[in-house]
Formats: structure tokens, C-alpha cells, sequence
């Protein structure tokens, strides 16, 4: 063993590329986030941690809903520009072509081939950063990017982020619950 | 657009493949985990969503630690063992070689090229699953895995969970807070 400490970091190996959809001041935001998972099965539920002083959220603040839209790696300039801009200098309303679903008040992006629809479950602080965790009430899909009634990874072409840059999802390396059982045999 | 709907139902587009290790009465345990990310910049944090009735969330509530290993996908065999196999039925304290660090009682695993040591934080009771929160300690990593002080993806080989399926990294995609200056320029 050759291991050496790093210190403190928020390090994490790899994370989902996605865009938080919020209204600020009823006019729809888009906010690049990458600190995102699942937190809980049933209910299901999502979260995503977000800078305290960011203009995303004051929105899903005021209107307790979010979205969170995950684009292909087609469009990477869209998605990185809505991390270098803030809705509160600029209006990032028309990035994207905006719809809205069952909760009404969070904006998803029609050019992002999934969007995760949210009401807001918790908001817990943990320093400089808000970990909003939110109740899916509806999972939207492009219905070319779906197969088995589920996004489809490669269709979808999701956006994996590591080390502050994007990289694309590459080889398989395995079925989960399955490619283990190999374990016993040697 | 040619949307539909899905049902409301746990995705996340791509997540990060860990290892959860907690020491259960007196012994390390590790479980294969997916729910995680990074929850806060300052102070650093991670979280992970574990379900209730697991064993390993029966040694973070005990020891309030735990850490997250990161395996390379070479070692993706082991991986998936500890995701099928419950430390209540098989020890499992020997699949990896167990190191310590600051906190003394979360079990980290040598083999896993970077390895996140935690304090909890908090818990946040979400449902079916808990939503660890851990204050980040100390991160540890093989040396050969390490470049400019933090751990390179290339050389770590992570694993991306998607879609019931473990996946390597791929191409790369573009530098954040970079690749979106082209925007304007449309």
C-alpha cells in the first residue's frame, strides 16, 4: 500500500451533469449542478446540494419545487454556459425551451432528454451549501431516449462529471446484482 | 417534443459505484452503494442514501462514521459482491484489507485507489432510506492515482453506475466552466 492523504476535499469520483430548473421571480432558470443523486427509494426521492448565495435558490425557496434535467452530451456548451452565468446578471430563460408539469411552478428543458420533476421534501444546511432534497413526482423522457419504460443510458448520452470536466459514459463494465456472484469461484 | 411520462420512480442519469465501509460490532463491513454525492464545499461533505434496514447503517448509527471507497473497475467483481451479499449473513471483513485513518472506527479498503473518510453529520430520515451526511476528515489515495494533489480520474478508473449497470468512464467532453463560453458566441 502506497497511500498518501489529500486533506479535506469535497471530492467526489464521479457525479451526473445535470441542469436545475427553478422559477426565480416567475421567470424559469437554469442552474448547471453536478452534487445530485437519489436519497431515498420509496418515496422516491432525488437531492442536489446548492450554494447558499446562488439565484436558484431563492426560487425553489420561494416555490418549494425544482427540476432537474439531465442533457446529452451534444449539447455541453449549453449546459456548461448555465454554470458560468447567473440568472442574477442574465436572463437564462431562453437557454432552453421551457415546459411545465404537475407541479406547475418548476421549468424542465425540452431539449434535455430526461427531466426529473420535484417537490421540494427537505432543505438542510450544511454549511455553504443547501441540500435540497425533493419527492420525484414525475420522471419525463423523449421518447427515442426510453427503453423498458426507463431512460436509456446510451440513448440519453448522459453527461458524467469528474475532476471539473465532462466526459462521456464509456464501456460497460458489468451487471449489477449479477457479475458479483463471479466473487465465489475463486 | 415528444415527451412522456414515466411515473415518479428513483433515477439519477449516471451515479458513482462505492464501497460504504462501517465497522458493525467491532468488524469492518462494506457495502456497494450508488446514492452518493458531494453535499457541501465548506466544510467538506458527502452524503449516501442507504436503506434503513441495512446492516451497515447499523454501524454508522453505532460508530457515527463511515467511509467511501472508490474501486477501480478492474475490481469490479468484488464490487458487486458487496452488493449482493448482506454483512448479516457473510462476513465480509475480508474481502478487502482494512486500513484506518483520524476517526479510527470507519474501516477503509486498501485496494480502492481513493477512500473518503467521514464523521456523520447528519441523517435524514427520507422514507425507506436514510440520507447519511458525512463531514469529510481526511481523503486518502494511492499515490500513483494522485495528480496535482487530487485524485485523477484516468489513472483511479472509477466505476459509473447507470441503469442497473456499471460502466467505465469515457471520453472526455469538455472543461467546465470553460466549454460554455462558446455559447455567446452563436
Amino acid at each position: 500500500m502506497d497511500k498518501i492523504t489529500l486533506g479535506a476535499m469535497p471530492y467526489m469520483s464521479v457525479m451526473p451533469t445535470l441542469l436545475v430548473g427553478a422559477n426565480v421571480k416567475g421567470k424559469a432558470n437554469y442552474m448547471t449542478a453536478a452534487w445530485a443523486t437519489v436519497a431515498c427509494m420509496a418515496p422516491p426521492m432525488v437531492c442536489v446540494a446548492i450554494n447558499k448565495t446562488r439565484y436558484t435558490a431563492k426560487g425553489i425557496d420561494e416555490n418549494q419545487t425544482f427540476s432537474l434535467n439531465v442533457p446529452s452530451a451534444k449539447d455541453v456548451v449549453e449546459t456548461d454556459f448555465c454554470g458560468i452565468v447567473s440568472g442574477a446578471n442574465e436572463d437564462k430563460s431562453k437557454v432552453y425551451t421551457s415546459f411545465y408539469g404537475r407541479v406547475k411552478t418548476a421549468p424542465m428543458a425540452e431539449e434535455c432528454p430526461v427531466n426529473i420533476e420535484c417537490r421540494l421534501f427537505k432543505s438542510v444546511d450544511c454549511g455553504s451549501h443547501l441540500l435540497y432534497i425533493g419527492e420525484v413526482v414525475e420522471i419525463h423522457a423523449d421518447r427515442a431516449c426510453v427503453a423498458d419504460k426507463k431512460p436509456d443510458t446510451v440513448k440519453t448520452d448522459p453527461i458524467v462529471y469528474a475532476q471539473s470536466a465532462y466526459w462521456q459514459v464509456g464501456k460497460p463494465a458489468g451487471k449489477a446484482f449479477s457479475i458479483g456472484k463471479e466473487y465465489k469461484k475463486k
